[in-house]
């Protein structure tokens, strides 16, 4: 179970390591959400999103014996590359099961960052828990799960530590911290931290319409599951269900979920373009599009947001600056 | 003249107010460049450039009484920007004398963020300088030149602070850093921030094809003027000539100065855009452009290059990601 020494711990194995990603506002952007905004850019973070601090907790933690047999990861691109990174800083050897609908600069870059690349189908329906569980099998590779693993969350949770002293700089300390959430890995790494260390920040999950899993689950207070695993734009947040470790925390954590369109995850990213000058793409722009769209749902004069990653081909990015014309 | 004491107490003003941004890397632009290439987003600065730093230190070093007069500034659109919301931090009005052909993006901020503008006609050969002096008499306004101008200069220097601490943090303590250079005030102030406080790193301009002036100036031993003011996608950084001011200063200070084509300030805003996950206007990746494709320029095992701006329309970035295609 991660606690907030364990986010310590991960905090200190990262120094150095990992970037500690600034805290971005723009007057701009202000106005449109209604309230004072602050934009955590994890897009900015090694292999363009946040998956890399979980990935580097979880090799630094693992026993030198088991590093050099390797690791396994199953993700549909930034977990995927977040591990791929960690497994080369470390000498490991690393296979990354990616579905074969990912995006192709994520399984581009996740084989340029040294790892072997095993697609699968998962619009028919293959299980990549299946397909991850045979090769740490038969090769004996320790199993990197990309949320529900509590090295990886204590790594995500660092982002949360970074939050708390950098918000309290800016003279915020209480409101909402919008976290993109898919597995609920990053959405419970942070709210962890915050209990410990901003206790007047709530976490609260954003997702895609068709893709609001963890949102139904708080509401109902039981583990509820997607009717589809693919089929939106926001392809780095879908996930079939929150966790079995991550639910309890979210649960218990975690204000309610706000629910965006494709098209609001869109005008994000042209947004962020527009007035903050990073790249985010459309799972990454999730929070940043609740806290924009969706401020009748928010409470507080200030509202935080994670853009958790920065990803995106080209031909969507084109497709968000559309948006500005 | 401004010198290391200057900048520092400028950094000071600026703590809490200007963003410290990071240094961002990626292992594919390394690959490119040819050796371990160090980025300082400078885009991700108030107002989407370093002009802020500029601003910031040269409204908070006046007199109260001619603050409250306000404040006139002539300016393609960064420094326009950065002047006008360091002015509307200090409570403090701005008239800014715009080129009736800076991009509409730029004239747009400058007004949002509450400045009087003034558009000239650039082409056809009006003074910014003689209007500007004009406004700044009828009005008893305070005149802050873009780049020849002391407290100016410092606050730009304070870029060259960051990166000193920051390169040294990475182990990179020697080695050319490319500064996108239009009339020298940012080039000059990481100069002397470098002299004092990095003197193993070594500045050197980097300016578009067409508007090499200080290039040829440094070659010369003389201020050498551009034959023409406008032509070139890299609007930030066209200026008639290096500055009385700067001039001395970049002389004695900078190495050879590069020259890119407009097509690699484009590819390196694709490459920026696909590897950092930020967004830089052709201007502001001069320095990128000539880290990346002329190597063969520079010596040494890493490089830094600082990316100094961002406010670029949808379409020109459009027309840069089409360089990925």
């Amino acid at each position: 179970m991660t606690s907030i020494a364990m986010i310590e711990a991960a905090a200190a194995r990262l120094k150095g390591h990992a970037r500690k990603t600034p805290l971005l506002s723009s007057p701009f952007l202000d106005e449109i959400a209604g309230r004072r905004l602050l934009v955590k850019p994890e897009c900015l973070q090694h292999t363009g999103s946040f998956k890399f601090r979980g990935g580097w907790a979880a090799l630094s933690a693992m026993e030198e014996e088991a590093r050099k047999r390797g690791v396994i990861a199953y993700s549909s691109g930034n977990h995927a590359q977040g591990v791929a990174a960690a497994a080369k800083a470390h000498g490991a050897p690393a296979v990354i099961i990616m579905p074969a609908d990912a995006p192709q600069l994520k399984i581009d870059n996740t084989r340029a960052l040294g790892a072997e690349v095993v697609l699968y189908d998962r619009v028919g329906g293959e299980s990549r828990e299946e397909i991850g569980t045979h090769y740490a099998q038969t090769r004996s590779l320790t199993l990197i799960k990309p949320y529900d693993e509590p090295q990886v969350i204590a790594g995500q949770g660092t982002v949360g530590l970074e939050i708390a002293e950098q918000a309290a700089a800016e003279g915020v300390t209480s409101g909402d911290v919008l976290v993109c959430c898919g597995g609920g890995g990053l959405t419970g790494g942070v709210a962890l931290a915050l209990e410990a260390r901003a206790p007047g920040l709530r976490v609260r999950p954003a997702e895609p319409e068709g893709f609001d899993d963890v949102a139904r689950s708080l509401a109902s207070g039981q583990i509820e599951s997607n009717p589809a695993t693919s089929g939106s734009i926001c392809d780095a947040i879908l996930t079939p269900a929150p966790g079995e470790i991550t639910f309890p925390i979210l649960s218990r954590l975690c204000g309610p979920g706000i629910i965006i369109t494709e098209d609001e995850a869109l005008q994000a990213m042209a947004l962020a373009f527009l007035r903050l000058k990073i790249v985010v793409e459309p799972g990454g722009a999730a929070a940043l599009a609740a806290a924009l769209f969706h401020g009748d749902e928010i409470e507080g004069d200030a509202v935080i947001a994670v853009a958790t990653g920065g990803n995106v081909d080209p031909a969507m990015f084109s497709r968000a600056l559309d948006k500005l014309a």
